[in-house]
């Protein structure tokens, strides 16, 4: 570990089949009102929604609701929620479903107080909070993001055809979620490969990057492979509850910071991935599928000893006997059959991409990369490769 | 993961060469009164003392000091410590120094306004603290216990020839612990290699647990390999930045608590330990290594799938061709290699035992156990196989 960093997550996770039992002793830490947000109803069909508005009742909480938040959420939406925490003085916003409604609960709580354009300060100057921010708690439904656990809020603003990821610090990271993997059951598989894969790729663009030898990249290893051999039990029979708990904890701790510490990280393809969401608002999870494949053909020979180390670290890939390149193409290859098993498209078309767009995604993408730094016409490259 | 968990780790870690840079802000949220805590003296002569003190000075603190923790710190001095945080109504608890020191400090934080006799209240009778804590924070000089993010306090009751560890809750965890490695090079070798095995048993404690497939044991298992790899550099070159700062990380998350959700564990090496200890006053990382072996030789029967595991993902060697007895136990014969190249004795007669103390440790070492219940008939036995 070469890297100094500072590491604190002061996010307090109920995990297990009786998570929701902690709900009200949580609740009793803040005042009276709570701002309750979800989407687009999954969580009244399946019984979630009366459990959890019973236990506000229980716990004497006035309640404001703001539902049908988008898997893309919209900064309209954000101004929406931002506007009833104002009128309502909200005391706690107490998201329930995926990371959609959790990103979208941390951007209202960020912004309900700003004085400026929130959009502006926060999604596209990157600047510090300094206005109060309202506490936000999480009820998780949907595995992917690893929002319930951190800062992240990543919003698409439908004006500018800008979907836009900010990070903020610890004051806004949930101060609670209650992670129960049986609320996932009903989640389509679609989406659930979707979030498998959106959890596969924060793992793997904070593996590669870096030279040195760092605890962190054995710890992600070993994550990966708990993955691996959970979403293959999980795919056959989703209801696994051991497979689906697995699955959940990797998707937290593969985005709470923990995986990242003393790591340069490269998030390319998210960057690249989050303007296709903007033009085509596909699964995220699936967006990257298409993707990373192609990226990671781009830019393996830039890294080829981690991609090595890959092959045989995480997929047991016998590489003493193999070249570099054969060793490091064969892991690729590996990660493209764990995508076909997932169910997950590979090409943009497949997306809802159209040839013209392609240059537009290109030139709008944050430029970054690991190692290899990308330009525009690097990352045009990537999307033609798996157009 | 079958087992429900709560996870909450609210200390924040500063980590790197430059960490100690951060001193001056963090002691700013706190009030006047600092009281440095300390051992004997190798921090003077390192001249950290001088950059702490002086830091204190810059940040206008009055420091009220302790000096002189032991290894195995001691009730009394913890009595001692208690009783200047009264007298000088102290603000903050600063442990500079091992595990030892930042146990004896979080034993004086909880103790300082405890009404009743804080040592059956909290070591024995293990009652939960309601009296206000004073805040404690750290900055690590010694690596091994994990005690800078998390809430165990091992103390010895030299009167009562007990040595108990209590694992308090997040509110006596450090505020913040700064972890610089370089602060580590001027630690003995035989210290390093006791505080390496003393975070090596710390996961195998938690590992050698359970029957389900877990996400935890394909973490714990990323770390082992990392502290496998980073010990024989060290133990080479104790001066490798790279193999010193995994190995301090490696300690930190493997008693943070991250390594153990959902995990049954199995402590019962820490509790024959600790009666070693109180005997002979041992390094706490050599009893461990003295013991463990013979502990795990005596119970691997009983799990003997995690212990082919553990030969095969820790170890490298491939199981497939061998029968299960014959895997775990070249498993555990390759963790004897590991403690013999760290160069840790491996007889308890070697740490001081006489063999007429082996009785009465057994008699006085809790009872628990993961895979087996250990009854004292079964720790006499495993004191006889390594004595």
């Amino acid at each position: 570990m070469n890297l100094d960093f500072t590491f604190y997550n002061p996010t307090k996770i109920h995990f297990g089949k009786n998570a929701l039992n902690h709900l009200q002793q949580e609740l009793s830490a803040y005042g009276k009102t709570v701002l309750l947000i979800y989407g687009k109803g999954s969580v009244k069909k399946s019984g979630l929604y009366d459990q959890i508005t019973d236990i506000l009742q229980k716990a004497d909480k006035r309640v404001v609701e703001l539902a049908g938040i988008k898997s893309n959420p919209t900064y309209a939406q954000l101004q929406e929620g931002a506007k009833l925490v104002r009128e309502h003085h909200v005391d706690l916003i107490l998201a329930v479903g995926g990371g959609s409604v959790i990103d979208c609960a941390k951007g209202i709580s960020v912004s309900a107080y700003c004085k400026d354009d929130p959009w502006k300060r926060y999604w596209i100057d990157c600047e510090e909070v300094t206005n109060p921010i309202v506490p936000v708690a999480s009820v998780l439904t949907m595995v992917g993001t690893g929002s319930e656990m951190n800062g992240g809020s990543v919003i698409t603003n439908e004006a500018q055809m800008l979907k836009n990821g900010r990070v903020f610090g610890p004051d806004a990271y949930p101060k609670f979620s209650i992670l129960n993997p049986v609320y996932t059951y009903t989640v389509p598989k679609y989406q659930m490969a979707s979030g498998i894969f959106d959890t596969f790729s924060h793992l793997l663009e904070q593996y590669f990057s870096g030279q040195d030898d760092n605890t962190t990249d054995y710890v992600i290893e070993g994550i990966l492979r708990s993955l691996i051999h959970s979403a293959e039990i999980a795919m056959q029979d989703p209801e696994n509850y051991e497979a689906r708990s697995n699955i959940m904890w990797c998707a937290t701790i593969a985005l709470n910071t923990i995986t990242g510490v003393s790591k340069e990280q490269d998030w390319e393809v998210h960057m690249i991935e989050h303007q296709v969401g903007a033009y085509t608002d596909c699964a995220h999870g699936a967006g990257l599928a298409v993707i990373s494949p192609a990226y990671y053909e781009y830019i393996y020979a830039y890294g080829i000893d981690k991609f090595v180390r890959f092959a045989q670290n995480v997929w047991g890939i016998p590489t003493d006997t193999m070249t570099k390149e054969n060793a490091a193409l064969t892991g690729i290859k590996k990660l493209k059959d764990f995508i076909e098993m997932l169910g997950l498209p590979s090409t943009l078309r497949a997306l809802g991409v159209q040839e013209d767009m392609l240059p537009l995604i290109a030139n709008s993408t944050i430029q970054g990369g690991g190692y290899k730094h990308m330009t525009a016409e690097d990352i045009l490259q990537v999307l033609k490769a798996c157009f």
